[in-house]
């Protein structure tokens, strides 16, 4: 596997992916045209595909995201829960409404919450937590589980987008923000509150279970 | 991330798995030791912890591995698990020998129960099956999941290891038991039976949801 470039393993599981059936299919296929078109940053389908997964098996009553965007992430997550609630901020009311257009056509409008704010701040008005997902500004991860890991049930989860930061925590001598990121994947690793691991899908997705 | 190989992400998650406190560290890196020096194929650590992790959220009662070697991967099923057990089956006697020892070191036999012989055959005999772990002949993959996905509960998994098969899945003119691998994943990707992810951990684990 050593001479395998990464990215010709993506397109691979992309490739298998599409040979799925997907409820959503136009609606998805809509969010991830405009994803590309926009340069917004969003996970993509074999993440997507790998949240729904993990919701599946976690069952969770609520789940909240730190920076939500346009609700790609959400939508897999609300499309997984059985009942129960995702809770989706952004700082710009715009990516909210987006959000609600998108997860309207796909009538999970009743699985979710929207808030407009400081992610953080609003996480923290939630007890018993599930699933956080952080996607928010990257510096910020190590802060964030500092100050939200308390809010998280025993038996949950926290997910972290772009763990790998495109690839740059492999780098000698990183930037600040990729060393911010490196500490926040030290941190959950050595943590004895947490077991901890990463999944190279994409640019990285880091899962840690509360003990 | 289209720049980066492969085996330095492998690397960097291996230096975080490094820092990750474990219970029975001595038995393992025996266990990774053994591997390395007879050439033995085991599933690796970050494979291992995966497996962990994903059975901490089902929560499962019954786990049938089919190749089961000398227990590496059903060290972390079965430390993974509350009640219930996992049945290991490999052809080779001195294997699962190797494996009683290894998951007695680790307090671990009252969960496990071991088989000698064809592992498709053993696994025809359990129902309600929680979880299927695949780690047998590739090129039986297929066959395999045709004969016992009625043994698989409603919501249960079926776990693939080698579903990249050191990258042959990428070839252009694959050979035949490459062929075999991709026509499998493609089945499990297809199916409406399943819902199927496939993660880019070591040489591909593929994990797909009974639906």
């Amino acid at each position: 596997m050593n001479d395998i470039l990464f990215y010709s393993v993506q397109l691979y599981i992309d490739s298998l992916n599409q040979l799925s059936y997907v409820e959503d299919e136009d609606v998805l296929n809509h969010m991830e045209d405009y994803a590309e078109k926009s340069g917004f940053p969003i996970v993509n389908r074999s993440v997507g595909r790998f949240l729904y997964l993990i919701t599946k098996l976690k069952n969770p009553k609520l789940i909240v995201e730190i920076g939500s965007g346009y609700g790609y992430s959400a939508y897999w997550f609300a499309k997984a829960i059985d009942s129960g609630k995702v809770v989706l901020t952004d700082y710009k009311p715009e990516n909210l409404e987006k959000a609600k257009e998108y997860l309207g056509k796909s009538g999970l409008l009743e699985k979710v919450e929207f808030r407009v704010g400081n992610g953080v701040e609003i996480a923290k008005e939630y007890k018993d937590v599930d699933i956080f997902f952080f996607d928010h500004e990257k510096s910020k991860y190590l802060d964030t589980v500092l100050q939200l890991k308390t809010n998280l049930k025993s038996g949950g989860l926290i997910i972290a987008d772009n763990t790998l930061w495109h690839g740059k925590v492999l780098q000698e001598n990183p930037d600040n923000q990729t060393k911010k990121i490196k500490e926040f994947n030290e941190y959950m690793f050595s943590s004895k509150e947490f077991f901890t691991t990463l999944i190279p899908l994409r640019d990285g997705v880091l899962i840690a279970l509360k003990l």
